[in-house]
């Protein structure tokens, strides 16, 4: 049995090299090298070329370098049966917080008015807001979403949740699916941390931004995918919402024509919110394999029902 | 008896209104109106042109609108036995806090990089760095420093204070004013929230910063006295702190050819970082009218001694 590494980010080696220190009695490929294809069992798979996974005949399980598989489910060809992995990196989650509430506080304080106001000699002081004024709203309160809860209401902000069942998450209100506008009209500002599936793509529409409240900023921190571009910038235009903060597009780079790139109410990053740390997913992948080769059920295996 | 309100920032009109809505009984004055001086008993000042207070010869307190009280100590010409008081607004802490979280965040995930980014068209992701793996110093550990440290703490950030006498703070170390060094050394953010006296004018100087670890990077949001300007530039320049966010000036609004304006790792915000909240002032200056009416001690006196 052995493994292939197929990603298209150039970092297939400093992997390689990674999970050899971890385990130097392993085979393992890179996808671009000859390699055995029918001694291959688990693929370590980041955004793949589309079908390249039926060329490997004895898979067992197909493992996710990210908390994110929406990159496998859209790949009809890959034979259902196979099970699907991801990475649940502890600091994945507090990451996701640290950088949620820096674009909240920016929003609140008007700090990025006043990074382009320095860059203009300009000194113009503004009325700020304060975190426990404001109500944010989550929409999914996986992982993510209950981490960043936790911390949002440490620092007094008033937080709800929007997921699929209706519950209390440590004393706030997070609401059902069929919810969902009683959440969006409290949302000054809306926080995208859903999983991307069939049923969310393109959640975050003109539908959608009409529900929250005049003047709401959104933020999607989750994929491109959740968003209708145009849609969010006909919302701010109209100025229905006050702008957005964006990690993550529909492609990746955002393409130089995108007119986001120049529109001063959308602020951007280069979806570097949370990024998979190396030394804490590489034991994930290793136990995996370990339990592959040992007959042993997977970890954080996938459901195809729910898509995450 | 009766009150006159000096400040110079055009904000004398809403005040008084504020008190008289509080209190419609009040005997109330601007200073540039028309007033008689020997009845006044109580002055709320706030940055007052030097040597005008010598005009009210039966003042009794001296009201800071503020938490500073540095501009009433700088001017020497104020009889010595009149008490003054300053102000201690619960938002002060908070705002403080919630504007020092947002910039120690847009260090540590390269935002600032980022907005100046997207203005050029460049797509860059960057390594960030997380709360938990850093160590933040704060200079001052007063109420506003002491809101700072818990918040930090929550969010799982190593905190330490400097204050003029060390001791325990919910399990932080607070190292006292002989231990300088050792609190800078671990400091890799340096918070500066300390009042401004004649002892810590100046501290922020080239000797402190060379006690700070290789590429530290240094916050005030104090004052701008604190702050020696060119050893903050000398010492960014060389590369030994890797930036600094200013709130506060020596002079503000900051003079237009003030090196600071042009230079690409000096952040700067107009004095906003915490600002007086008029409806939670107004009742503890009015407080302390009554006070003096009934002849009761006065509430948050100042200590001339220790200069706050």
């Amino acid at each position: 049995m052995a493994i292939v590494i197929i990603r298209q980010d150039g970092k297939i080696d400093e992997w390689k090299q990674k999970l050899l220190e971890a385990d130097p009695s392993l085979e393992i490929y890179s996808y671009l090298e000859e390699h055995p294809a029918e001694k291959i069992s688990m693929v370590l798979v980041w955004k793949h070329p589309r079908g390249i996974l039926a060329n490997y005949p004895n898979l067992k399980c197909l493992a996710s370098f990210g908390a994110g598989v929406d990159f496998i489910f859209e790949d009809n060809t890959i034979d259902p049966s196979i099970p699907i992995t991801r990475v649940i990196d502890p600091f994945l989650a507090s990451d996701m917080s640290e950088f949620v509430i820096a674009q909240i506080l920016n929003y609140l304080k008007n700090l990025h008015q006043y990074d382009s106001d320095k860059s203009q000699g300009v000194w113009q002081p503004l009325p700020y807001r304060r975190l426990k004024d404001t109500t944010v709203g989550i929409l999914g309160m996986g992982e993510l979403g209950q981490a960043l809860a936790r911390d949002l209401v440490a620092l007094g902000t008033q937080v709800v949740g929007w997921a699929s069942k209706a519950r209390e998450f440590e004393g706030l209100k997070v609401y059902g699916s069929k919810e969902l506008t009683t959440f969006l009209g409290q949302s000054e500002i809306l926080v995208c941390l859903l999983p991307l599936t069939p049923s969310t793509e393109g959640i975050l529409s003109r539908q959608l931004f009409a529900e929250l409240p005049k003047g709401a900023y959104v933020i999607n921190v989750a994929r491109g995918g959740h968003l209708v571009d145009e849609d969010l910038l006909k919302m701010i235009d109209n100025g229905h919402l006050s702008g957005a903060c964006l990690d993550v597009y529909h492609r990746e780079p955002l393409e130089k024509e995108h007119p986001f790139w120049q529109h001063p109410k959308v602020h951007m990053t280069p979806h570097i919110a949370s990024v998979s740390d190396i030394a804490s997913v590489v034991p994930q992948l290793l136990e995996n394999y370990s339990r592959l080769l040992s007959g042993e059920p997977l970890k954080n295996e996938v459901s195809r029902e729910k898509g995450y």
